[in-house]
């Protein structure tokens, strides 16, 4: 076999073999099938695309080229969540304790990453003493107990596509939907999920910016799910604003807690209800969306998400009592208010650029190195669809430091208030085959 | 300017512009711009195509990229000639003196190269004593006294064509119109031609398997050379067998004498006739095709062009006698003859594989280490449309090795005979602009 023969076959739109797609995965991750043919055949799959047969050997490929997680000595089915990215997202924080107080057994590999907030593990540190090293008998055992534990990135999972998407952000070969599905599948896959449930933003401020392809990425993913024997389902939701209020470490724990409490603000309450529901399903604790909603609506009125909350914090090392006490959190030492210049209707939040804010504040890495400030960010008062009087505030600033000047003209620059009221949709469609 | 945001324009089907052409051009041969970026581009023109302009720019980037060669202190318009490969081409031997009785500047730069039998250089050496190993000075002034001389290949040309096309072979990009064409025009350009004839062949034996391809190609290189100021024609002929009836290094010099008498093969008189033409009108020797071809067949008839090759030969310290006595080239020990098993019409030669016949016998250069006998070969006493007896030869075989089982084999393998007659077509198409 030949790479220069697959590419050449790529290139004429047939479909590849199994043996075909392995051969180049193996090729390509032990280093026999060099970088100038991996990006031809990559450029060769974005104007080819690939067959829902080749998608499903792809991400498998990708899966068996590392390590794989083993979480069969977790009971029950374990369900997995992945966001295509976004900009203040608090979801995994509410979703883990929500769906584990209904039996859903939460196994949670997490990183620290790069971006505008920390990643889930440096949001969770702003809890007094909870940690996430913890060994994998631990974890394992955790979640048997309580159903919920999350433990840092450990093993070699899927090198190829790490050594692929590399590549591929500087080939002009990362919008493919063939290759953005497999590469996130084949993450969740390698990390022991027996189904997933998708998150697909889309809008200004995500990595599709239009709904259809965000319908594309959704159903190819789906389908790949279904086609390898993980039962998958996805959610295509609205990132053209940044989700719920607040961007921050401990501002996002807060507003976490407060939304198991059912405090919460209107969009991140409905998004986890959704997403949740989907992982309720999957995880067969409930027959149907509908029954499923109920019972998540039953667990955060009869408080038992928030004990799950406060349960899961306790086993990790955290100081528990956070979930009746929010000013345990880290506090900023300075508070600004950024005031709207004019009457109106907030119509527009550009919500990459809100991130850039926040990241400005330190509540977000640029470089690996970067120390982030678990206490500062930003809370965002008013959303698209508000009314707002000229003088008001749009958004709380927390810092701690006096000269915010550059974090607010970012921010009003980033901030449309105009005449026409807008309603934004949040759940542009909910895809469960 | 970035190389990703470049291939992402050409992926996106955007024009590009001469800047962009000579910074991709430039990093590339410099090493400034990796291999997988430069086979993310080729595989992204290789569908997106090129526009004639983006052909210019390529092709002009190209020949700046290494040496030029100045042959601006010869007097006339200098004309070069190509043909895309093929099997027992004999056309170059002869077109050089006979374009030159006509006083048509021949200053041929030539290669060695692998193949079925030698390059140019190779072939004249058949001839005792000719040697190409004059300085460039010596060279230009034989040009100009005599209007013919060849010199081996010299300086640094095209690089970047040399890279790019080394990496294009093993990442499947081999097959774009855009990128052959201005491959070939770059190499003829930096080559120091004024004007180009091209000969593009067709068929089994050819590069470009049909007349379409051949077309969209000659097409391409046309307009490419009259877009940067080299005024360019074309033929596509046919390479479904071999040309003439001679394959190997003597062998061909006999038969470009025979030809240059007026007494060759009728397939490789007609195709020198219809590319001389081309070559003297572009030399503005003739106003027309018609005018030229008249003058042509008078400087065979008269021995002008015979005699034009005796200089050639003398004047580059070859026994130019050869031309009244063949039996001065070099003669092989054995002859054989492969006789028909059957009767009726040949209607195949596959050429590529007769060429690799007369390979087996020592021909031609597999490797670059390899030594050519000069006095080996072919001789096909039938082609495709010649009737024939069972017992009748259809190839004589010219040996310096008793045992040639396996060449007679091949040959056998390779030629068809069948009931009904095929006529080949040898000139598919004249193109002038």
């Amino acid at each position: 076999m030949r790479m220069v023969d697959i590419i050449a076959k790529k290139r004429d739109g047939k479909e590849l073999t199994k043996e075909e797609i392995e051969f180049f995965i193996k090729g390509y991750t032990n280093g026999d099938i060099p970088d100038y043919q991996a990006s031809s055949f990559a450029m060769a799959t974005y104007f080819q695309d690939m067959t829902d047969n080749e998608r499903a050997y792809l991400t498998m490929a990708m899966v068996e080229s590392g390590d794989q997680i083993d979480l069969s000595n977790i009971e029950g089915i374990k369900v997995d969540k992945h966001s295509t990215g976004g900009v203040g997202d608090t979801t995994t924080l509410v979703l883990a304790p929500l769906v584990a107080a209904l039996d859903v057994p939460v196994a949670k590999m997490s990183g620290r990453g790069l971006g505008h907030t920390g990643g889930t593990i440096d949001k969770l540190e702003a809890v007094n003493g909870f940690h996430v090293e913890i060994t994998e008998d631990e974890f394992i055992n955790l979640v048997n107990k309580d159903k919920v534990a999350v433990i840092g990135q450990t093993g070699n999972l899927t090198p190829a596509d790490k050594k692929l998407y590399g590549l591929r952000d500087v080939t002009g070969t990362v919008n493919s939907i063939p290759l953005i599905a497999s590469s996130i599948m084949s993450k969740k896959i390698a990390a022991g999920a027996d189904a997933i449930v998708l998150d697909v933003k889309t809008g200004a401020g995500a990595f599709m910016k239009t709904i259809e392809d965000s319908e594309l990425l959704a159903h190819a993913m789906v389908k790949i799910g279904n086609n390898v024997g993980r039962n998958t389902m996805a959610i295509i939701s609205d990132m053209s604003q940044p989700l719920g209020r607040a961007i921050g470490n401990g501002l996002e724990v807060k507003e976490a807690i407060e939304t198991l409490k059912g405090e919460g603000p209107e969009d991140l309450n409905e998004l986890v209800l959704t997403l949740g529901s989907q992982m309720v399903v999957l995880a067969k604790k409930a027959n149907t969306l509908e029954e499923a909603r109920e019972k998540l609506q039953e667990v955060i009125k009869n408080g038992k998400a928030l004990e799950k909350f406060r349960v899961f914090l306790e086993n990790q090392g955290g100081d528990g009592s956070v979930v009746d006490d929010v000013t345990k959190l880290p506090q900023a030492k300075y508070t600004f208010e950024v005031e709207a210049q004019e009457s109106g209707y907030v119509s527009n939040i550009v919500a990459d650029e809100i991130g850039v804010a926040s990241m400005l504040l330190g509540a977000g890495r640029a470089t690996k190195d970067d120390i982030i400030d678990l206490a500062v960010g930003l809370v965002l008062n008013k959303k698209v669809g508000d009314k707002v009087e000229k003088g008001e505030s749009l958004v709380t600033i927390y810092a701690n430091q006096e000269d915010v000047k550059n974090v607010k003209d970012k921010i009003l620059k980033n901030i449309t208030v105009s005449d026409k009221q807008v309603v934004p949709t949040l759940i542009h469609k909910v895809i469960t085959d």
